[in-house]
């Protein structure tokens, strides 16, 4: 046992969201409040994108998918997410993304949070989604969402508090998950509509959202598809070889990105030229650069989920946890007495080696 | 309340090794044991060197250290650690370097280990630096310590264990922390020698260790100082504009590295042409390069640590502790009943949001 006198110190002590916590949270909060929360965040964030470090995300490939490190600071705060991409882990009953991240204190580098970041990662997808699209759809009240998976409902939901969608037409290559979107979506307030093809789906849509998980180069849209003035929201391509539009879309489309050195490895994108023109969400939002210039354009935001968003999303969380109590202290740190004494601290837990 | 029915599965917990956790299991095995047995494994990592993934580390600095991110894999399981260096630290009475890391299944993505890595570190990088001078050093039973802070008396336990060292000269600019190391290293059967100045603490020692924690170009040992034959093992130089030695030293010895490229920015040799000849210490291992050559040759392993390292030793901690039962369960992973329907999950864990 270890003797009382090295109970862990309060330094030592970082809060933990688990996913528990994370659910108790949502409902404290509430869904689509902490979904326009996490928007505001996010833009906020992006307003001052420059004070941030931007390095591409740190992958690590193998035959089944990938796991990825997200880093970023603002100087003041250090933030990181973990997260897997895994598009047969649905088949072994397990998620396609999971997902868990923490904060640091730049100026001592200590952690004050760690946070299941699976259920944080849908909620600030569906968050950025729908700020994007605040600043670049067309006036509608109709979304088709291709690929009702883990992400569709929170896609459908925060396209409804934040761009006031009204109606939801859902496509899937399994049936069953239309119904499950469907089901979820009922009681929302949402008309939902349940469609037999992607084709079905898009019928007067002002925006469409695509969220499959393929690993591979997919054409979810094709060219004839997408007509003028509609909105595309490419959620589900977001890593190389993995895309969802056809090109000719690509080449219509006035395309806005998160960060767009990743954007062009990961995103619909690597299927362009590399000089092919594309704007920064950020410069639309700070004024800097146009977003939709025309009722006729085609808006495309090629999402691939960037750690400015992330590191919103945990700050976002770790003020709004502490204020509510839905965390664990977790003995992650090591503090002993005199910081020069690790092994003093060590020795005094138990008896002397041998 | 969460409903049992969301109670988290098996998928969803991962162990959790805490501080407290890591002590005990550190009491249960012995920690010289423990010591040899991740040298062990990071011998053997270190003959499979091919096989892994070899990313610099990925660092975010600011005026008062850094933080980074050290990423690695072999193929069938992924590590990485979060590491922070801040030399100012201890005078509030804070870790200068603490750190936690994790293990991640790289067929699923899913985490498989959460752990501490203050403890760990301090522990790997002391067995790491024996491994080094069980290829390096001359035969000797003598070691001078420079920099008697936290991570001194593990490096001294470390050549205890794996080197036969039965004596350690001890001295740093703060006699309290030589002190300090002494009172610990009481009753281990090392012959322990407090010196007043480095000059002292390195008489008649084969085996020279700088272990200090200054962020900024330091001449721990001049080029006077450091006669034929002797081991040199530069731990504190680990970062851009960080190192302990004079560069006559480095012209004089053979140079061993664990990854070059890293070194070449992080370790004593950034103070070298960047084409200065240096060998990494997994071609000595596995016998495709020399170690020492002669009686009279100056070696120096100018140890930075690298992710294997860390993943050498998250991989033995995930054995041992699940056998010894020194870990926590951690609800860190988002697990519905229906991988697409985390939505559900969600929703039925609480009320309706409004």
């Amino acid at each position: 046992m270890i003797p009382a006198r090295n109970a862990p110190g309060p330094r030592a002590l970082v809060p933990f969201v688990s996913v528990a916590d994370m659910m108790r949270l949502v409902h404290h909060i509430g869904l689509r409040p902490m979904i326009r929360a996490l928007a505001d965040r996010i833009e906020d964030d992006f307003r001052r994108w420059e004070k941030f470090d931007k390095s591409p995300r740190v992958p690590a490939h193998s035959a089944e998918g990938v796991v990825e490190l997200m880093p970023t600071t603002d100087g003041t705060t250090y933030g990181f997410k973990f997260v897997n991409g895994h598009p047969g882990n649905a088949r072994d009953g397990l998620q396609t993304v999971t997902a868990f991240g923490m904060l640091a204190d730049m100026a001592t580098g200590y952690p004050v949070l760690l946070s299941e970041m699976t259920l944080l990662t849908a909620l600030r997808t569906a968050a950025m989604s729908a700020l994007a699209a605040r600043w670049l759809a067309p006036p509608t009240t109709t979304m088709a969402i291709i690929g009702t998976g883990a992400q569709s409902e929170f896609q459908a939901l925060a396209f409804a508090e934040i761009c006031g969608l009204a109606e939801v037409r859902l496509s899937d290559i399994d049936p069953g998950a239309v119904a499950k979107c469907a089901r979820n979506l009922a009681g929302t307030g949402l008309r939902v509509i349940p469609c037999a093809s992607p084709e079905e789906a898009i019928l007067g849509a002002g925006i469409i959202t695509t969220v499959t998980a393929d690993k591979r180069r997919a054409t979810i849209l094709s060219d004839n598809m997408v007509g003028p003035g509609v909105h595309l929201n490419a959620v589900g391509g977001d890593c190389p070889g993995k895309t969802e539009l056809a090109p000719g879309i690509l080449q219509r489309a006035a395309i806005f990105t998160e960060f767009t050195p990743q954007t062009r490895i990961e995103g619909e994108i690597q299927q362009l030229a590399p000089d092919h023109p594309v704007t920064e969400l950020w410069q639309v939002i700070t004024g800097r650069a146009p977003g939709r210039t025309a009722p006729a354009q085609i808006t495309l935001f090629d999402s691939v989920g960037f750690a400015i968003e992330d590191f919103a999303a945990l700050a976002y969380v770790r003020d709004e946890a502490l204020k509510a109590g839905t965390f664990t202290p977790l003995d992650l740190v090591a503090d002993p007495d005199d910081p020069r004494d690790l092994y003093g601290m060590l020795m005094r837990s138990g008896p002397l080696p041998a």
